[in-house]
């Protein structure tokens, strides 16, 4: 009988496993058979914009965690596809911050051309996963037909991602505050604080970027919040760092110097948590959010049961092309071209690569650090070799563009590391690209009959 | 071996068949082992508030539904319990329409007393149960612990309630809405639309109780719109009933009869689904929201597996006191007083209610014939006996008194079926009363020093 594979989640990394296993079937290898569950309507992952929150039309936790207005917050050059560039989908260059909608075009851009959409069962949650006597057993919930199947497979390979499941942490008065309280998960439009003072928890990427929203969209202010340390960005005059929040009384907000603020809603990017509902303890990852992952020997192995495998499970700089690396090792190990060493050795390269990490000096040690663990995967595999230290400089440009001026830094074009052409400039800035629909992203003028916004 | 009973659920339905075997051990039965397993922090179900929307703390769906300043929509003499009445919980009269946090304490003081808190494991998800052999393998996760255990047992019984899991509806335009969309499930605080215009969509006991808190506490406008019919109650002035929602563009919503309103919020007041992620096919409860559930025999035994039972999946005029009959007749089946018959006869019970059902006449007619049902449970086991007829016509007024005021009728009083004796008045005016806490509900006159409010 052929093997047969499980991929769950059609995100970008599971859509890299797809691909990475039609690219070796169109070189002539024999293939296994694949099956990919993916819970929500469409495929894209985090990119597939929903406006729902909570619950998604099913009854399960809503996976969309991506707003309105979102455009890349890294440069484009630091995720191209090494064997799809931004050149070969768009026919043309375009500019390094695309919005939401561009990007999730181009995600769809490859795997239509792979033609792998008939692989993946939409509106299929996997609801729980046991390994018995050598297999996996998949029990999966068909949530348009509401019917569940149970397949046994060699293989279970897990993309659902780590950016969906909030980390909502409480604060004294929350129970009885007056406004609104939402997490960064159920952020969908800025508009709704239109004129409305906010309070951010967290001084991350969510917390900058939903800030920056809010602002762009007419809040009458931005009050931030840290538990550490301030970002420290050159903020516009009525956005203000405040010490650590200790309280809410009413719809007044207490900080730790003693300071206080008045506060229509607040707002917690307080991060994320690995989550995965359908694994029974000797299958789940129990990781922080690092980049060497817990448990995962080149970070995709589950150590404890090597049938297993994860994507995407790191903190990502890098992004599409690391998942891709990841997807084309896995599939080879897989395929057994690639040979897993025994337990003590997969158990020592996590270690190692976490003792690695927590040697890094700074960001930029970061950056190059995923880049060479990119690299490393790759050089392994048939991936298209890219310049890894061209997509690294474009990150290392993006911080100090991020550091000359939060408002500015989309505006500022980098060097494909595919195709070593610049790109160009964006018609208009973003502070007053209030459009952000693939239309007007990719004409060379900004439109003219006043502003549109994608859906 | 014990017989081991497993109970899914802690509110109202789950502490009333807790509290129904601890009654029979009281009386010198011997019982078996029971495990009742809690996904919240604590018990009491919906009665519980948790400010919390979206996901809970352990990244489970969220149960909780209810929202702050909630006081009873029905009369406390339809729901009192038979062998706990409010005058025993305390130690005197109090007035028919008791804010959650009373009702809160009323359940809690039954099962206190009891002494059945050590059964159950609280944080607590069930997130597989499968028969196999003739028993049940349940498997849950201590989200406190983030552990899992697999357990096997003789019976299971759902009581996870139904008015969870949100029925989310979407209109044209809903994607690009420029205002907050929300479910009635998500709703917690009527001060976030104080000054907002507010769209509603739905005509049943959320929207009509959800539109009157955002009324109380100085929303701008409130307009409903209906699918089927408007509700027809006496609506302040700011307050209208609409055709249909067909679209919303921006921020105005259009409805059927070519009108349209500009709106700040829509609130999906469209009703909740039984909901059990939890089971596979061959165990899962299929009904619709209705006196008569589908599939089980005398409301309560799973015709496809009668070791298998669910408690409180009924639409509900009757609740406490309904679950109790439903807890009391379960526990008998299980000890084998109650005698089940053939399938065959199962089966043509839930058709025959559900036929009879069918032919009611109205509202009133729905009424007796619950009540009539929880008779016949109550009348089958050692339940204390009360009268009934006396609840029904509790309800009976309460339909009148909120067609002469839907903004006065929870001023009024009714007699307890349990004692004969007359609720006395509150001493404020629902519409005045702004402080829902327990301290102030109980005292009898007002608070002199502001108003205080119940977190
Ligand atoms: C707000 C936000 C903005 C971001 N912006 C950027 C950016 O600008 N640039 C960038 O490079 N990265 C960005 N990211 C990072 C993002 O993590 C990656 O770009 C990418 O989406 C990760 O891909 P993935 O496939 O690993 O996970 P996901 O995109 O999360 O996809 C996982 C898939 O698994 C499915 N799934 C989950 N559970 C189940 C189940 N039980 N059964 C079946 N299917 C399931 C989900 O529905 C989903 O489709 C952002 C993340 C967030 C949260
Ligand atoms: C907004 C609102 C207002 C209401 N107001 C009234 C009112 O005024 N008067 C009235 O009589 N009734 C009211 N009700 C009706 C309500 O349904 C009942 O009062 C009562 O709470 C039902 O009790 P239950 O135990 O069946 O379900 P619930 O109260 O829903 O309790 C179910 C329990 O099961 C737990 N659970 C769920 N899934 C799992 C799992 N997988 N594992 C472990 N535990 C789980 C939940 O956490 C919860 O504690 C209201 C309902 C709503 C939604
Ligand atoms: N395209 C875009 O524009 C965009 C926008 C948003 C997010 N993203 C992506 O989304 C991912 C997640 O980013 P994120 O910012 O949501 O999460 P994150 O990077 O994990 O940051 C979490 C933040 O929450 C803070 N925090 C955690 N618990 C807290 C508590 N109890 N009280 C106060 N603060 C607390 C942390 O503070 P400490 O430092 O004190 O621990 C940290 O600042 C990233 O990959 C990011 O790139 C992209
Ligand atoms: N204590 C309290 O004050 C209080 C407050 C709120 C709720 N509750 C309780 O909560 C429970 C649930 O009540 P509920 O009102 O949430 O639900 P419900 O009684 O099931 O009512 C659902 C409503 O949504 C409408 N609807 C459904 N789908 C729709 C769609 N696609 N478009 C437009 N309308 C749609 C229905 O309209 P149609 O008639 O057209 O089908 C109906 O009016 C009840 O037990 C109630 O007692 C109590």
């Amino acid at each position: 009988m052929k093997e047969r594979i499980c991929i769950i989640g059609a995100g970008p990394s599971g859509l890299a496993q797809l691909r990475a296993f039609q690219s070796a079937a169109a070189k002539g290898a024999d293939m296994p058979e694949i099956v990919c569950y993916e819970k929500q309507a469409d495929w894209g992952g985090l990119w597939r914009y929903d406006w729902r929150t909570g619950v998604d039309e099913h009854g399960n936790p809503n996976h969309a965690s991506m707003y309105r207005y979102l455009w890349s917050n890294g440069p484009k050059e630091g995720l191209e596809f090494a064997d799809y560039t931004f050149d070969e989908h768009f026919g043309k260059p375009i500019a390094s911050y695309p919005p939401r909608a561009v990007l999730f075009d181009y995600i769809e851009g490859r795997v239509k051309k792979a033609g792998v959409r008939d692989k993946i069962r939409f509106n299929t949650v996997v609801r729980d996963v046991r390994f018995d006597n050598g297999k996996f057993e998949v029990t999966a919930r068909d949530c348009a037909t509401d019917k569940e199947t149970r397949e046994i497979f060699d293989n279970v390979i897990v993309a659902t991602g780590h950016f969906s499941m909030p980390n909502v942490p409480h604060y004294p008065g929350f129970e009885s505050f007056r406004g609104r309280i939402l997490h960064a998960h159920d952020f969908r439009d800025a508009r709704e604080f239109t004129g409305k003072d906010i309070l951010i928890l967290g001084t991350s990427y969510s917390a900058e970027d939903i800030g920056s929203q809010c602002w762009k969209y007419g809040c009458k202010s931005v009050t931030v919040a840290h538990r550490t340390a301030p970002m420290g960005f050159k903020w516009p005059d009525n956005w203000q760092e405040v010490p650590a929040l200790v309280k809410v009384e009413g719809r007044t907000a207490y900080f730790k110097d003693g300071t206080s603020k008045e506060v229509d809603a607040i707002i917690l990017c307080t991060g994320y948590k690995h989550h995965f509902n359908f694994l029974p303890d000797d299958l789940r990852l129990s990781t922080a959010n690092r980049l060497a992952a817990t448990d995962l020997y080149k970070g995709v192995v589950w150590v404890n049961n090597p049938a297993l495998f994860y994507l995407g499970m790191q903190d990502q700089w890098f992004t599409f092309n690391m998942f891709d690396a990841q997807a084309w090792w896995v599939r080879d190990a897989i395929l057994g071209r690639i040979e897993l060493p025994e337990a003590k050795t997969m158990e020592a390269d996590w270690k190692k690569r976490q003792a690695d990490e927590d040697a890094l000096a700074d960001d930029y040690a970061c950056i190059a650090y995923q880049g060479a663990y990119t690299q490393e995967l790759i050089g392994e595999t048939d991936y298209p070799s890219f310049d890894v230290e061209a997509a690294n400089k474009a990150f290392y440009q993006w911080k100090k563009h991020k550091k000359e001026g939060i408002m500015t830094f989309r505006d500022h074009g980098y060097v494909s590391p595919m195709t070593g052409a610049m790109a160009p400039p964006h018609h208009t800035p973003w502070v007053k690209a209030l459009d952000d629909s693939l239309e007007d992203y990719l004409q060379t003028e900004p439109a003219k009959t006043g502003q549109k916004i994608a859906g």
